[in-house]
């Protein structure tokens, strides 16, 4: 199968997967789609550490990196440089005592408050790194992409993405120079407007156009695939599906969850990077929901205090704790109620095709 | 186009039209799809009017009729063929009163608290009065359909149609007997659950084939209608995109609204029924969304404070009050972003007929 995008980025199938986990980038570019590594966790240089192990693995198929610069940053960050030590300073003493109330009514201890649990590396630096890798793909998941990022792309030849989850998002974001459009539904996994994929990819297709639009949200099979391919989108971006391969980052509990999960076990929360995004429903995102909890921090501070929480109680739930297997959760759409197996990557990636070509030929026949 | 349920209904194309004005349905039918006039509002004697003027304009083309009969009838009901009367007397007086205040914060008299101003038809009337003409589907459009409405659409070879907004409803659906699921997804207007059309469809035809499904929610154009294809469904069910057609029954000051939202401009509400349904976002339903507001009543009671109401206020609004014009609100779905020049409801079906060919095609063209 072939579209506008496959062309664009040199790929056989119009299957963008973004994960934070190398293998699975390699993996899909390998199999014929396009990786895309997830890269705002890592340190430059961690990053750095992945894409030469990308680079050393992909045979040289194309792959690319995405990156979150948040369009406004809060007035809360001491600025864009501070390191970690900085910004948790700034984090008020109700929300870490939060944190811990409800790790504890879990029977599960404080996460610690090291400054070295989490890091928030600029975005600069994080480029510098990916453009001194043959990248075909730079995306930023929130908001316009900053000037340097389109600068550079444009420079190198690299098609910049952006994700949006709403049609005058994608209108700016063409008008500041964006090649490609992620329109994201709100059943996506991760950060999320309100307005679904079988509504939002029509809409963001007509205002855009002929700008090539990738259709997000809540895609994990090739029928899907050709449903957003017929909706006007140039191919999918997809996250949730990779994350019960073996080759995905998901903690080990988390996967069981995310395996016995269905649509309807999702919710869009702030308690987690301090703007709605979808995650599986626990205890933990329910107590960010409760009208008592404290309002979640502008981001990154709310990172600062859920992902130590979180990478701690998903450390207990593997080593069998029950308290932190009810709070395990972590990002995912509504489509986790079709992923019920695991699979490898690259057979994902196949059956993907294989199911696009059944249900394109099921459309198909009906115009014969 | 054909599809499984062509053959079923007896249509060229599938594309099935609920309407609660006669005249939609009729024009839907003359153009080749399915009009389901939606009878819930009328008492018996409405209804029998309708479906006759229906008889005397379809041209003995195709229609269907249908009811929301709720599952669970409230415990706060005192039975079936209560009169208005009897119901309005158990409504709280603080909801009474937190619809006047609504209605006064924007310089809009009371409505009156009249008993004749709705009604509450019991099902079996309206099923009399449905049988008794020639339809050709009966559908339930709240819950599994009770045993008498399984019983007479078999008995009469009319097929018996449900919606659902959850993999797990679809399946106790089918186990009692349904004969076409309309799976609906949370962009749909009116009521709906929380999984989007992307993700429900292929979920529920997966649980239920080889019954077939309807995609809802969201789907107001042909390419939408191909996606459904794809995704697995024998065909769609609409509603919104018929509401801005000179057909409708919409209140003309609403349907200018409805012509100027966007897609983030709905809201998934009990204010108006007591369960979650999708409406145009207005002060009256922000202000059953204010943490001070009363808990929306069950079902039936909060339609009898509602409707008089946002009747009232209909009619204030095409006057010109401005108040009555900022209220205003009607059930509609994600997809009235998509809906933005009146055009007739026959234009409407020849557009979505000639929009899914391309789009169809657009599939096609990518197996080539």
């Amino acid at each position: 199968m072939k579209t506008a995008i496959c062309d664009l980025l040199g790929v056989d199938l119009p299957l963008l997967a973004f994960s934070h986990c190398r293998d699975v980038v390699a993996e899909v570019s390998l199999a014929g789609g396009f990786g895309v590594l997830g890269g705002s966790m890592f340190t430059p240089e961690q990053l750095e550490a992945e894409l030469a192990w990308i680079d050393a693995h992909v045979g040289g198929r194309p792959y690319g990196v995405d990156i979150i610069v948040p369009e406004r940053v809060s007035a809360m960050q001491p600025g864009a440089h501070a390191d970690a030590s900085d910004l948790l300073a700034a984090v008020p003493e109700e929300h870490r005592a939060y944190v811990d109330e409800i790790l504890a009514a879990h029977g599960v201890p404080p996460a610690g408050r090291s400054a070295d649990a989490w890091s928030v590396p600029s975005p600069d630096d994080l480029l510098d790194v990916a453009f001194s890798h043959p990248i075909k793909l730079i995306a930023n998941a929130l908001g316009v992409p900053p000037a340097v990022m389109l600068e550079r792309g444009h420079a190198a030849g690299v098609p910049v993405a952006a994700l949006v989850g709403a049609r005058e998002h994608a209108i700016r974001q063409v008008e500041a120079g964006v090649d490609i459009i992620v329109a994201q539904g709100t059943e996506a996994g991760g950060h999320c407007g309100e307005v679904t994929t079988m509504v939002l990819i029509p809409e963001v297709v007509a205002a855009v156009a002929p700008v090539p639009v990738l259709a997000a949200g809540g895609i994990v099979t090739g029928a899907q695939m050709a449903a957003s391919i017929a909706l006007g989108a140039a191919g999918v971006w997809t996250g949730s599906v990779w994350l019960t391969t073996p080759e995905a980052e998901t903690a080990p509990y988390t996967r069981e969850k995310l395996l016995r999960a269905t649509s309807r076990d999702t919710v869009r929360s702030k308690g987690r990077t301090g703007k709605p995004s979808r995650q599986l429903r626990s205890p933990w995102t329910d107590a960010w929901a409760q009208p008592d909890a404290p309002q979640p921090l502008p981001m990154p501070f709310q990172t600062l205090i859920s992902e130590p929480a979180l990478r701690h109680v998903d450390a207990l739930a593997a080593a069998g704790d029950a308290g932190a297997q009810e709070l395990a959760t972590y990002w995912v759409g509504q489509g986790v109620g079709l992923m019920n197996e695991v699979k490898s990557t690259r057979d994902v990636v196949y059956e993907m095709a294989s199911d696009y070509a059944d249900a394109a030929a099921r459309v198909a026949a009906t115009i014969d």
